[in-house]
């Protein structure tokens, strides 16, 4: 693996999955791998899960990690080709990228969408330009359309789920579904879930939202779309719950029904499904108390997951770099 | 000792000034205590000493610490059981916690008081439901109402002063005295310092403050109160100057009157006495350039001495995982 | 070298620059020089380059440093003698310092300077009240009119250069051009690389600006000042662009003339020379993307020359505090 950007950087997503769930066996199997390796993790935007256990997984490597909170200090990155830097920004990235290549065995960004120009976002300027000047392995810590290490671990809980309870045989049925929130996110954390379920195959998938809420067909393609949720949800044994902006109305919200934030009620259809989340959750708005502090709900296991996946997508490049 | 908040925490609060003194002598014995082992260090207000002596304790102890400033890095955390939340705050801590809790074998942090509302701030609601739903030992780096490692600092700086220079028998008199400042402060380093020293037992304990500032008695209980600062000096061995808002008039700064400044003269009738001040400290509106900066101000040393505290404290948490 | 604020507290330059130059060979050759040792790294202002080069250089020499951003972490520093502290200042550099001081082994700390306050700005106050008070050995990460570590870095980059692509004898010509830029920026670059390139000796040395920016003499002795641009780089082998804003007409922005921003065109008069920049760059304000993304740019080698810089200087410290 030379970067890690999306699903299709990974050769087999099941023995990725697989090699997570080994560190979280034995965390420091690996002890000695990142000895004398360096990695930047640069944030353009607030993170606490991702950026402790991306901490915590070089460390279970043996790499030094060092953060880099480009907004928060104070470092405003320029884009686009040709700029003629008067305004606000205060370094091209193509000045910045091969700086930080030259102090890091591998780097690690975390962008956001606009949300704004849907082409633009789209077509993955941010991180396509950094991969472009660094020269060194980069991984997304989440990219204004994808989030691909949230993916992984959610694979990993699932797989881990299914490992505690299996279900005989049968592939199990994944619903993802919208929720409500009072501000407008970004599509990445349903785009990127979508891409994975279908590459690694192993589900029946569906996916359930308010009309204009379709997701843009590259990642979804496979899936079966269903508007009505009580019907999507039938027979579920996982539930990933998520809000996003519309894609194609782009980055709008056009629904707040509260019908559609998820109670006991309305996973009595289900397969005694247990419900996911990437968090941070607005609770009450996209899931309720009971479901979040029940016992069917796996986002606290699955937040503690995405150690296991960091460690084991780093340890891919660190393995490929030798 | 399982978590840190106050310091009924503690099974002997001279044996645990007795073990910082030893680290201050050796601070790498035991080096191999905390390997292996990370500590989290979560801030939701700004801090400089306590951030950077918990690092230095932790890494005298081979423990790994990171560092998380919540408020600066973007992350609001809400409260309230129940919350819809629809509001400013992003993460309930109850999913925090216990996300925080798989990421690290111990988690330090630190809350502020509303100073608004004194029954919510008083129930220690953040630190409290922190330590619920964390699942690993807390450490209060300062609180609502308490700062602990503070005070056992202070302990720290008072015993090794009277090592240097024995009384012949006698008990220390020490007086916490109320000092102006600009702005409403906390009441914690006062109520932790009076129950601190009225655990310890050691001294003969007055406090003085203008009328309308007493602290609880929950924490005062078995000092003797004196409104007249220059009778409260007399014959003092240590002078304990802070500023704290009323806890009467809940937040309220009811005095600015400059004579309850400490200068020189207003020394005069003590014992020599040694003054002490946490830090950071608001120059000639809290405590006079001469006294600072006279041969009596024991403030360097005292802040100097918040890693052996630290230390002493991590050390306890680590010895009762084991 | 007991502290590191300017050219004069090295011994021999071309020493200093050699070490440099080895450590990048053997990065590693050093790494129990550090043991046990800890920096702290302070910045009153943002930094990126100067502080990730810093901690890699640190944890090549085997300390552990650690970075407070005093700034953005809430914490406004008070350097007047005398003040009575009732303003948005919340800690005296008298108090903060030998705080600091017993916490590290080393201090290294970024300060700024007004720009609307020569005299104050000139005579440093904020980083000698720093070395005044700290008691520990003290490296400038920049200050208000100086910046050694880049000064060095440079004269490591021009070495480097030279030894690769030798001129026969001769000196190289190297030639400080002033560029233009949309705000007020600091002299220390400016002021810092000349009192280097003068202290090293080792070339021909014009500095060409508009009429208005002269430097202090203090730091250009000895330099040929041109004020025609195109004379100025005339045969020159190295070309150092920077904007700095007046000196005499202290912190003003005097000229915007785009004429001074050096395109392949300005540069043909020069022996094919090498075009260097301290980073951040505005684009196409201070230097055209031509140039910059051409290949006699060394504006990348040199950012990525800063950790041996770092390396070199913080083991000098090291030696001489054994």
């Amino acid at each position: 693996m030379k970067h890690f950007i999306s699903v299709s950087d990974v050769g087999n997503v099941s023995a990725l999955v697989a090699k997570a769930l080994q560190y979280k066996l034995s965390p420091y199997a690996d002890l000695h791998l990142g000895r004398g390796k360096r990695i930047g993790l640069l944030f353009l935007n607030p993170s606490l899960r991702t950026r402790l256990s991306s901490q915590v997984a070089a460390s279970n490597l043996g790499m030094e990690a060092i953060v880099f909170n480009v907004d928060k200090e104070g470092w405003a990155l320029e884009f686009q080709e040709g700029a003629v830097m008067n305004g606000t920004t205060v370094e091209h990235i193509k000045d910045a990228a091969p700086v930080l290549g030259q102090y890091f065995d591998v780097l690690a960004i975390r962008t956001f969408p606009s949300l704004k120009n849907r082409e633009e976002d789209y077509s993955e300027l941010f991180i396509k330009q950094f991969i472009r000047f660094a020269g060194v392995p980069v991984v997304s810590l989440e990219s204004a359309t994808l989030h691909p290490l949230q993916s992984l671990t959610d694979l990993v809980t699932i797989q881990e789920s299914l490992v505690e309870h299996p279900l005989q045989g049968k592939k199990p049925k994944v619903v993802l579904t919208w929720a409500p929130h009072i501000k407008p996110l970004p599509q990445c954390v349903a785009n990127s879930f979508a891409e994975w379920v279908n590459a690694w195959g192993g589900a029946e998938f569906v996916i359930t939202h308010p009309k204009g809420y379709e997701l843009d067909e590259k990642f979804t393609k496979g899936a079966t779309i269903e508007y009505d949720q009580q019907k999507a949800l039938a027979e579920a044994d996982f539930v990933y719950v998520k809000n996003w902006s519309s894609y194609q109305q782009y980055g709008q919200v056009l629904c707040s029904d509260k019908n559609w934030m998820l109670t006991n009620q309305s996973l009595q259809s289900t397969n005694i499904a247990k419900v996911m989340h990437c968090l941070p959750v607005r609770r009450n708005i996209e899931l309720s108390d009971e479901i979040l502090d029940g016992e069917n709900s796996l986002v606290t296991r699955q937040a503690g997951n995405r150690v296991w996946a960091a460690q084991a997508v780093l340890a891919e490049i660190l393995n490929a770099c030798k």
